[in-house]
């Protein structure tokens, strides 16, 4: 059609997809046929994800194209953290409004780096002519039956959260406000929203120890209250226990704007998950790269409490703009 | 955000989209968690594809919804299939420009009813606000070490073809014009457009006799062509062996038109394979639930020709206006 690239520009952007990520030896046959082909290890599950990022919607118009491959990644990544599953396999889909070849350079370089130090092998896709899109099925594996579910919380377990829920949303408030990186605090909460880290170490430490996972995206206390629906219990966070970095207390104006990053703020791609009562976290520490938090209880009913009082959504709403994806499936 | 459909709206479209397609024994977990987890069976390969199909690019704007449905399924098998692959697992990525709940719902009706005839069951996905655009990433499984390829022709080889490439173009044509399905020919070729059929029996069938093989999405002549760059080879077709239907010889003005469908038509959905010298073809008839007929042999060199002479693209040129998608990677 009139308004798709030049095929010539489509060939360059070809040849910078066409060796993404980390070389596999279960990769049998890669980028170029109709399929890829690949072969799974003996006595393991699939854990397959998919997520999809939309220009304006899932980031902002104008992010750098290096943080947009790297992130379009970091969060199929974290999908798979939350499962305890080791990334293997992903397959692109990116969808161009122009055939911007340096674009899809900078793109390529970003996700191109994420891959290789998950040891994760691009191995097929589509490119293709409309607005910015970008999509990325993963495919992980795990121990035969020991996948990190949301629905596994039971009464009694203690409820825990990685890292420091809220920087990555303060971040983004930092860039849209135009502030950018004046301050070294506020540096680091917009390096936070930049370049997620998703847990898999942590993931893969917590198989046959949590009873449920879950990572975060759409906020704390959103997806605690997904694992509680899953799990039919409710979950009463302890409000001394919340984990607040230094930079997140210097970057809030107030304690409002504080509660609401930490609490409601999107991006972050933690991972809450829950242990029955006295597991040991030290292994979890080791594994994860970061710290680990007790932050509450897993109660008897339904909803996410604070100090043992319901938490009111309303209260945290405006913190999260560009992840909020109601419709969002695995 | 504020161009977003409401939450109710979607979760009404989740609802439509969380159960999709057959019911698998090897789904461990559906749609719902953060990654689906599935079991593969031993001794097996894994055949991994993805494409999107965007709105006015890869189908005409205004396609019923469970045309576009069907489709976005049909061409992913048709990658399968050009592997020998069976259809397992799918992970589908919606975006949406508003929620409109009952276009989804008569989306999901038409790809369903495609994944329950593949036995294939949709375990997850992601579901987006933005420009209307389809992607679905596909999983299948062969017998290890089987997988047919677009590499393997060898001079001798015999080229073949399934069913009757070119009515799906024609099809295109007569929706395009606005004639519809006014006789009864036009009609037939218009529902080999709307419906295509993925050749999975063939494409299994296949699985140790081929030594190549491809599907057609961008016209005979091109993919022919792909599959010879792969093998470094080339293809001879022998024009009174091309397979011209009744309905299409009845559906062109003129023989340009004829030969412009048969040889660069799109969205076949057909295969173009490779068979050693008097391989029998009664098998792969009694597989493919259509015809398939010799078209051509493989000979030294590169490119396609036809009847001795080098093919000129430049006389192909404008039959497929929906399809055409350099980048397309597997």
């Amino acid at each position: 059609m009139a308004s798709a690239p030049a095929a010539g520009e489509f060939e360059l952007i070809a040849r910078y997809l066409s060796h993404l990520g980390a070389e596999r030896e279960d990769v049998l046959l890669g980028v170029g046929d109709d399929a890829a082909v690949v072969r799974a290890p003996p006595g393991h599950d699939l854990a397959l994800a998919h997520d999809t990022l939309v220009d304006g919607v899932h980031f902002p118009r104008g992010m750098p194209a290096d943080q947009v491959g790297y992130r379009c990644l970091a969060v199929n990544l974290s999908d798979l953290a939350a499962m305890g599953a080791r990334p293997a396999w992903a397959l692109l889909s990116l969808t161009l409004p122009s055939g911007d070849a340096e674009w899809v350079r900078c793109f390529a370089s970003g996700l191109d780096r994420l891959a290789r130090e998950a040891g994760l092998a691009v191995v097929g896709g589509d490119t293709t002519s409309g607005p910015l899109t970008v999509g990325l099925s993963v495919v992980g594996w795990l121990p035969a039956g020991l996948a990190l579910t949301r629905s596994g919380a039971r009464v009694g377990d203690e409820l825990w959260v990685s890292g420091w829920p809220g920087e990555a949303a303060a971040g983004l408030a930092f860039i849209q406000s135009g502030e950018g990186a004046q301050s070294a605090p506020v540096a680091g909460l917009v390096e936070r929203f930049r370049w997620p880290q998703p847990r898999l170490g942590l993931g893969a430490a917590l198989l046959g120890r949590a009873s449920a996972c879950i990572d975060l995206s759409d906020g704390l206390a959103a997806d605690v209250g997904k694992l509680c629906h899953a799990s039919g219990v409710a979950a009463d966070l302890d409000s001394r226990s919340l984990p607040v970095s230094a930079a997140l207390r210097a970057g809030a104006a107030d304690e409002r704007t504080l509660r609401g990053w930490l609490l409601a703020g999107g991006d972050d791609y933690e991972l809450a998950f829950t242990l029955p009562t006295g597991t040991d976290p030290t292994p979890l520490r080791a594994a994860a790269g970061c710290d680990v938090h007790r932050i509450g209880r897993i109660v008897e009913g339904a909803g996410v409490r604070l100090d043992g009082e319901p938490l009111d959504p309303a209260s945290l709403r405006g913190y999260d703009h560009f992840s909020t994806d109601p419709g969002r499936g695995t």
